[in-house]
């Protein structure tokens, strides 16, 4: 860690800094400049707290210059973190799609639509029994009872499911799904984070619209230091000053995150675009970039959709883009689920 | 609302499309252009979703033109909302000014900082229990026992207390509290803002680091359906990509949301600019334009805080700013308190 | 376009805008609702200036539904544009690598690293002469000197030459250049364009750091409608929050370009991460995206680059990842150059 | 300036780096860490580019800790700069309103309105003759035509003119104007900073709408290093995802810029947001936050402006607001004009 001093800081200040510092067990050093000096410290700084530091007069900026998320970070951990949920591995060099409706609708409709993504190739199945929604007016999720008809496509079907938790006094019926998701919207929902840490769920933590790759992994690092290690992180599209799109997906964000952490990576191409016409290149840029996962929005009849039926897919549209994930995969020698 | 036609719709689809929305109680107005035709609809369109209007086929986009939000909105409610906080009015003209540390580290400090803060002028106390930190490892706050040491400084200098609930679990213990916080990074944590709805609590509802005005005015929404109509917004800043401030204050929100909603009106120059110099232009011009109360953090010794220590005023410092925000009320004629 | 009007307008306001409006020959629909009415207009209202329109105290807001660049969209020119550039095509299938340095600085360093794209498969060259640097006191590039470098570099590999002008005043040194690179701090430097626009030189437009997609082909229309109809539209990163990467490369353009608009699309990886450890897998995700042409910097001797050091690729490096591209054309039946 | 050295570097690659460091006059202090180790620089590291540092392969990152800019740095001219345009100064604490349409667009128009303004009281008279306008189909402006009719205007009211160049190659019909405007979009057209910085006319710099603080102050220093020393800073307004206004006013930028420059402070309430009714708060918040100038878009019949019709103010409403920014004046104890 670098502390930059403000220009003029007396000396007396700065010794006593120095001293403070050293109390906490780090080395110091002092480096005076023309203009501006500089302590530059050594040891364990990862518990001093940025904050209360920049409180002290004669401090100008802290710089960390090691990372401040552990149990994310690949200099912990080299080999890729691969999750197993149900039947299918995340992780590791496979593919997995999840496919879905944006939200369970009736038995009739997650039934259709878990064939049609079956019969197309997906290996997960996605669908929102618990919907966060803008408007308190819009529909808001079968809750409960969705989660039962998720239960029953899997029994038929045999795909694991992604399901999203809104809050931590729902965890009793997420007990039997595969993997829970954390919306973009409660990344930083501290508490709902630090109670799925005490599980041992796989958990699809969503990046926030407005969140950092550095903020991702510590949300990740909430859910890691509780002792559950099953993180999947997913690039879902940030909030930029484009209209074209519902959101800019940073497509960056995937070998960045490879680089940077071991925990597989899923990009969701349904959010981050909100466009049908772009899902299939977005999806086959992401597996190219490295994702490990892809998470699609499909409906076995979208007009009728309670929900975002405007980036659901048509199963014989998604058809036909899993053909073409299927010879990418081919390519690239990588399994498909 | 407005339904823009795809190019090239056939003439069957559209005559079902309109056949559908007539279904459901609404007028329609087909407009034939050169290119693209429209459909004007007249009635209550509000319980449409517009998601699923997407997916009809001949559907190249959809606007409202009407807002979405009710409760808030002052077309529904002209004169500027009052809320009663212990022995303040926030809105209506006065001008409350909130202040105290980011977090309440002990009894000493939340005491010490309480009187020095009701010396200088502050009308209510801040200070966080719970406290959303981006890391596991930093401070979180003294929870329940800080809410007790909030009561007990309350107890001694009468200013009602604002402090932040991050789970709805908590709620019991917030029955004494005056104004209950909702932080940024939960104003789309929408089951507690439905727990939040079913209270008669005043709620300080702050804007999400990458959410718009009108999501604001939605999540308000949220708990005024519930029934709880005690709702105060606050503008803390947003994101952006200057790096010289925490975040960007929008300053054209307050007067933006003074003239769309009834809702009193809060700024929170602290967490907007994270930069100290700052805090005092930014409370005069958010004073100026137009809002209800201020929201800024003073703690008794800066240097020894836990949290925030950067952004958080010595007393001395807050009691020069009160000086000044004393003069503009007079010249403004508001009162404070 | 839609009017949409004012809550409370007065009949004979609303009669005489309709008037107004026919007597500019279009058709007016007025449609009556139950809180706001709105005009639907037929004919040609790409003259119509929206902001004068807005100043109308009848008039709430003004949406077209119509595009208003021309020239650009790929619905008055379906088939895809080539554009031949040296003994190159640019558009229409065929993949164009275009490499060198950030800077040309020397003939030595133009030359080695001109052989050594060349040798790795670069189809084209780049290399700055007149660089636009934030800082006056940075290297500001050889400027007419640079250029003849290139020529000569041109004369000895046989690769075209891609390079940036600043300021129409030196457009005739540009004359035996084969592509003018526009960039993005110019992309809204409107004299610029409009003197490009009377030249017959195929012209690379980079999208300006907070430039919209609409934009940028309004930029492109503004260099067609003088008559030249050599646009190869660039993406190379937008401004956002995110602080990893110098800038968001927003994928998502690259298809929705090719779906508005007939122009070749360009993508630059090295500007858009500033990263090297990127430039591979966003290369390779705008390929499948569907990129026609890449621009990526290479420099013989990074180490002593005078501008950009951190993000320009040593050959050994440009050559890996050549290799993967020609791998990935191999798979995508496109032809490199 | 503090080099962070990558994991893992070995000694000798360091060595050398310290020892080429050294050779450009800098004292180097390697500073050895766990993980990570730093060298700090002392001396005049303003000359050095961080770009290529950056390629050497033994460097993680750079952090400079002085500005770049020095011409309108504070530091090296504690004094405010007072800038003299016409019969007004411009900074040191006196207050100036530039008033007038967006485009000259008629004798009759511009001599109305600035009688108009100057009867409200403003102080300056803006009209743009060169219009960069998105569409080239939009009205370009009257140009040199436009620029008599401004000093037409000068002559009977004696206010002084603020107008916008976009060529370098019209500098010599600027010869009369009282201050030259560089747009938003021309921030970064370092050719024209260039030219500009030749002449010693007044220089009113607008901040472009994705540029930091830090690339305005760039800017300037690009005028002042050529020579012109009169700069007067302009914060409009930068993009941000929020759409209910034009752009987001970043007010911070106002005491910001104080802070660190001596440069007068313009603040462009019209651009900034767009809409009418956030003029008069926009505008007294920025007196209040510090702003030197304020340029208000005034129109003697907006429903018939050829541009920004939307955000132009009659006479009769910019003259009520007038009368609030004279009272603020009287409060603050500062002078207008």
């Amino acid at each position: 860690m670098i502390i930059i001093l403000k220009q003029g800081s007396n000396k007396s200040e700065i010794a006593k800094l120095e001293e403070n510092l050293r109390a906490n067990g780090l080395k110091t050093n002092l480096i005076e400049g023309v203009e501006k000096s500089i302590i530059g410290l050594i040891g364990d700084t990862s518990k001093i707290d940025l904050d209360s530091l920049y409180a002290q007069d004669c401090i100008d900026s802290v710089q960390r210059i090691q990372e401040t998320y552990k149990n994310p970070n690949r200099k912990m951990h080299p080999e890729d973190t691969v999750i197993e949920a149900g039947n299918v591995k995340i992780g590791g060099g496979s593919l997995q799609i999840i496919a879905g409706p944006c939200s369970v609708e009736s038995e009739e409709q997650i039934m259709s639509t878990a064939r049609a993504v079956k019969e197309a190739g997906a290996t997960m199945l996605r669908g929102g029994a618990f919907k966060p929604r803008t408007s308190p007016y819009a529909f808001q999720g079968l809750r409960g009872e969705g989660l039962k008809l998720l239960l029953k496509a899997r029994a038929e079907t045999g795909l694991p499911i992604v399901t999203e938790i809104m809050s931590a006094d729902d965890l009793p019926l997420f007990e039997d799904i595969d993997v829970i998701q954390v919306g973009a919207r409660n990344m930083q929902n501290f508490e709902l984070l630090k109670e799925l840490g005490k599980t041992n769920k796989p958990i699809l933590l969503k990046r926030g619209l407005a969140n950092t790759i550095e903020e991702l992994l510590m949300s990740a690092e909430y859910i890691m230091s509780g002792g559950n290690k099953n993180v999947i992180l997913c690039e879902r599209g940030i909030r930029t000053f484009e209209t074209m799109t519902r959101n800019t997906l940073d497509i960056s964000a995937v070998p960045l995150l490879k680089q940077k952490s071991h925990l597989p990576i899923c990009v969701d191409p349904s959010h981050a675009a909100g466009v049908i016409s772009l899902i299939e290149p977005l999806s086959l840029s992401s597996i190219i970039a490295g994702a490990d996962a892809l998470e699609i929005e499909v409906h076995c009849d979208p007009k009728k959709a309670l929900s975002d039926g405007g980036q659901q897919l048509k199963p014989e549209v998604f058809a036909e883009i899993m053909k073409k994930i299927k010879s990418l995969c081919g390519y690239l020698g990588r399994d498909l689920g």
